[in-house]
């Protein structure tokens, strides 16, 4: 589930020396509510516990091992999800995605399966990760209450996507973000703007990646703006400090969706897998 | 809970014989999925059970009687109904809704309360009501599952738009209504529409009022003419033809959602109200 398995992959040496039969890219979709996150773990029902035994089960393979682009948290939505699988035989790509969505649960979709083009990770080749908050003020919708959060008062929605504008660029984002270890957390947020349509106020965030947490604490942040308990300018102030502040709340995980993952051209896909595992990958 | 609530009414005389201390109008939205319907009954979880229950339980009432524009079945949505309730102390709309909103379940939301115009009736002054039919024949989206009805092969929209063309006007739809006793089956469907966006496929109907299940088998049709299976006539032939046809089928309940109801003008609703009484009360 990280770049390990592609070092351990079985099949003989080619591209810079990991070579398998068939990458396929997967669009997955699904909706996070019974879900505790993208990553597998023991004995909790998990998107990727879920995909890999559709694979498993309908390719009869012992362990495929599924790498994604954006790992949500439990309770964390994805329309846009991209994911990767690599296969020691070939397979028609959309035949695969229909006996999948034959035999996963209905919170789960395969939206599109393809073969990859050559040097493409789902992980290591995405230049962003563009992600959707939901919020509502007024008139709630119930059929979107999965994932849509409530909020009891009006919003400001204008000085909060004034205030998301300070925290657009590329800063250290230890402030927004659950410590991992050794990992940096120097991050490119491209876009941080709110959007209001009507009773439905949206955030939209857009980076090369997102530290964990990292759009549930600078949607709180941006919450206390909106609710006037801030100043315009306090999200910036709290970057600044460059330590998680606790008057930063953790806005609820379903209000989230992932909704697109960017990659770049073909050709730069294998230089961009470079450039991504240097930057990024933690020290061992 | 029908014309013979009014008939009913405790409170002196007024306008028509029939006035009451308050009427006010509710607008209201639900996720059908866990409801048996609109209409209340005995020993089953109904929309109207819930949202008597918490009129009772807020204003300390002994059995407030809610009417509404669309009664709606088992597992069809609403995020546009309107309902009134008489009441025989004044209260205050906005706290109403805020109090209903406090002890109701999650899926239904008072989207708001207000003092209804003299003269208005939620079911006999609408002019109309329009309901949209959600279809997805690619890429669907688990989040929408409870509101979308997944079609498993690619749907011709333009096919089934031209052939809904053929029902629109005014029709006995006896060909496409569940019988009821004595009513008429005459209606004037003024839209019925469907349009595509990217794998979305909507089916837009509007009429004065609609037979029970007239929504549903008409999508049923339009189902059979997108699918191939039948022309783009057949519709109109099996409307013609004034009696059920079983080779329409009814789609499933949770594709469709009521999103609005429409009143005339605060001065023309009396009028309005006499009109639709005339018009389609059975006779007794």
């Amino acid at each position: 589930m990280s770049e390990r398995a592609d070092d351990e992959a079985a099949a003989p040496a080619g591209n810079g020396g990991l070579v398998v039969a068939v990458r396929l890219r997967l669009d997955l979709a699904y909706d996070g509510t019974e879900f505790s996150g993208w990553a597998r773990q023991p004995d909790r029902r998990t998107v990727q516990g879920v995909v890999e035994e559709a694979i498993a089960l309908v390719l009869r393979l012992d362990d495929p091992q599924v790498t994604v682009a954006g790992r949500t948290d439990a309770g964390v939505h994805a329309t846009g999800q991209v994911a990767h699988v690599d296969l020691l035989t070939p397979v028609d790509p959309e035949s695969l995605a229909r006996r999948l969505n034959g035999v996963l649960p209905d919170d789960v979709v395969v939206r599109g399966a393809s073969l990859a083009p050559p040097g493409f990770d789902a992980r290591f080749a995405a230049l962003g990760r563009r992600y959707h908050y939901r919020l509502t003020d007024s008139a709630p919708n119930p059929l979107r209450r999965h994932d849509t959060v409530v909020w009891p008062k009006a919003l400001d929605d204008v000085a909060m996507d004034e205030a998301a504008r300070g925290l657009v660029g590329e800063h250290d984002f230890a402030a927004y973000a659950r410590p991992r270890d050794g990992a940096t957390t120097v991050r490119t947020l491209r876009r941080l703007a709110v959007v209001r349509d009507a009773g439905l106020v949206t955030v939209h965030a857009h980076a090369d990646a997102f530290c964990h947490s990292q759009v549930r604490f600078m949607v709180g942040a941006l919450l206390a703006v909106g609710a006037g308990r801030r100043t315009l300018e306090w999200p910036a102030q709290v970057l600044s400090a460059g330590v998680r502040d606790n008057a930063v709340t953790l806005a609820p995980a379903h209000g989230l969706t992932l909704v697109g993952v960017d990659y770049p051209p073909d050709e730069e896909l294998a230089s961009r897998v470079r450039t991504t595992r240097q930057r990024r990958t933690p020290p061992r």
